[in-house]
């Protein structure tokens, strides 16, 4: 199983995050690229502590909203999105070689994330975007979201994600933010729901029910020291459980969403 | 001789310049990369067209200074410096493989190109820059300036550069935009001087003395139908006199500046 | 009637639209606050020659997307919405003053304009922010649109708005720019139907019906020659035909839509 | 003695120092303006909150540049500089209406304010701004600079500033922060110094000579958990010892250097 975490979000003078903590937890690493976050000396320190780590580096491409974080839904045109992508990937490529590492994959952020799950349009934008500037790369998406069938069909690699610290509805979507209990606080409860879907791909919903959900790799954050911890519990409990914790571009067996 | 120009510099709305047109003139491309000038549908597009008509493409990389088009000094650290060359480089390196071109060298613009081509601080770190993503680019920078010194030393190939509508002193270097007659305004005049500058190695200084202006490449502009025309005048006086505008990546002898 | 152009909108060193032939023919000047288009100089340039030719001054508030041009949609928070708002009123304000003149009205710009027509949450943030830093500035808006409804409720002065080259629904919507036809070119055409809407209240919709339009101000451009020609042949027919060009602060009869 | 410092510096996503402590210290509040730092939702509620504690506000204007943090040296042409310092104070006098307070001084940040202590052209031009805009606010500027002189002689009323935690040269300019001993860590130190400063009119200096500085008003840091104690120090200790903490707006005497 893959864990992955945003890296490299700090802008100028403000400091987002403990990269060097989370590298020492996650197997792969979205890399903020300008766009939403990241100035361009801090995304190669990144990357540099990544590459001492052997951690698995992605582009996390995103909006062109440094004040909204990437956060904001924004109406961008085909041709806009598309260079955009591109734009974004082929920096964080310049300054990954720079660091002795390589970007081997693509996880959209926050509203584009978000969008593109559902949105064919701006979905093939990406996609498209990814196919032109290198067709190597896999595209990090949600699992269960016709992104990842679109993307396929594309002939991309996909990578199925699912969410430690998120409710999930029955239907195997993500319980919205605004709703009460859409996220988990508590460390343990969290990893044990992760290692349950590792091992037998599924979690507990919302109503208690049990739900379906086919991923390959798990987001955590490190945005706080309490985020931190839960990180760090959630792999300590897959490794003493025998689920080895490895990028997706390192699994011995074909990790494209089925 | 090379023909040098600036191009890409559009932004979303607002246009800049006749990239058509000037791709028919120049054998090379400095293309916005972002910083200064250019949005990445913008950019694509012109790298595109340079593809097209077989026009050499360099990144021109500049100061993060959108609102003052990358004309003001400022004094970057040499850390944030030193990514900012290799982002911006990298994000051109991008869009041109998709655009199916290469990036062959890169031309610092504006307040960047005239404070490394005396300042070593900065000038190291764009070279370290350069020779870190990828030490095959040539460095456009300007005739006579210790910049081409400090970068053949770090084993950079260089391109020496002149100013077709410029004035120089009797010293080999530019007249001051700040003085009266420092800005050549009379095509014909502009094409005679570029002509026996390719053929002669000289240009008449600003004082009627003549000084020796070793150059292989030459800047025109295209920022207004009149500065088309002019390049076109020059390319036209130099082919109808024998001397061959090609790019210095294709020229048959070594174009290092000696 | 008044007549109405966005102006303000060169960024640095792009040029956009021709100022000071627009403020000899328009009455308003929605001058651009900086987010989606407009550095301060170039801003207070424009404010000291509406002060000269005694142009009345609104405020072009926009999203923050300079990139985009503010034609892109954004799900901006309302927190957010609101402080933009007032931020670049304000800012619009204190460069006024120094030019003599004052902000007497606001006119949302682009996406933030069309959203802003009909979605009431986004609507109310705006017209929170304009009564929150002045309660005495008018709102200009799209005719017919509820935003002038929820405007008028919250004791804002609001102005309804007519496109001089836009075709219309037999509602009295616009004909989106999707669609054939949604945009008119022949000045002469143009000029008649705006006499037409100025004197009788009415226009041809694009099915030949004709559409009760109840218009206080009607916008024209000014980036291109050909616009500034088509805005210049309106205020002379409508001069022509003894409908006096003014302002609606000057209206000596209630402007506000009734 | 008026005790400032540097707020509503948080940028979107990213947080910076802790508003809420420092505003029950200082007697005045620098509060960005959206160049360096801030966004126009963060700045409101900055302001806000120095409304409800009846902490004086300044508008802490600076070159445009986020990614710097305002601290990079830039070359801007006087029209630029004049129209940036006129549209970040009118844009924070917006923002302070609303929030129920005025905008009484201006602060330049960072390197504007480290050039213009000493660089008389863009001194002129902030001057300028200033009086332009509103000749009532009062310009903070380093003890002892030419600025001062500049500025009272254009008629506006000055405030000279001591900086708590830095070390002062034997002729009573800062100690730069490139030397060793430049910033002083000592809580209970700097309370002493700055007692002594405002009671007896000194400083001791980094070779133990005894150096004058007359002050009005002492900038005290809020951006980590012990530059918060320090500033709650020098307040206590100024109060335990009978100096009175109170703005310069406030104070009975004339408060502009002599």
């Amino acid at each position: 199983m893959d864990l992955n975490s945003d890296l490299g979000e700090s802008l100028g003078a403000w400091r987002m995050g403990d990269d060097d903590a989370m590298l020492g937890i996650v197997s792969s690493a979205n890399v903020a690229c300008g766009f939403h976050a990241g100035d361009a000396a801090g995304i190669l320190r990144t990357l540099r502590a990544a590459a001492r780590q052997g951690v698995t580096v992605g582009a996390h491409v995103a909006y062109p909203d440094l004040a909204g974080f990437g956060r904001r839904n924004m109406d961008v045109a085909s041709a806009d999105l598309v260079a955009d992508v591109i734009y974004q990937i082929g920096a964080l490529k310049g300054l990954a070689a720079v660091a002795g590492t390589t970007v081997r994959y693509v996880k959209p952020h926050g509203a584009l994330y978000n969008t593109i799950a559902h949105d064919e349009r701006q979905a093939r934008d990406v996609i498209e975007a990814i196919r032109a500037i290198d067709a190597s790369l896999y595209l990090v998406g949600l699992a269960g979201s016709p992104l990842l069938d679109w993307a396929q069909e594309s002939g991309l690699r996909t990578v199925a994600e699912a969410f430690a610290d998120r409710a999930y509805t029955p239907n195997g979507t993500l319980v919205s933010r605004r709703e009460k209990g859409a996220v988990l606080h508590d460390a343990n409860e969290v990893a044990a729901r992760m290692l349950r879907l590792a091992t037998e791909g599924v979690v507990t919903a919302i109503d208690g029910s049990t739900v379906r959900i086919e991923a390959d790799s798990i987001c955590v954050h490190g945005d706080s020291p309490g985020a931190v911890e839960m990180a760090r519990e959630v792999r300590a409990l897959l490794e003493r459980s025998g689920v080895r914790v490895q990028s997706f571009v390192d699994a011995p067996v074909a990790q494209a969403h089925s």
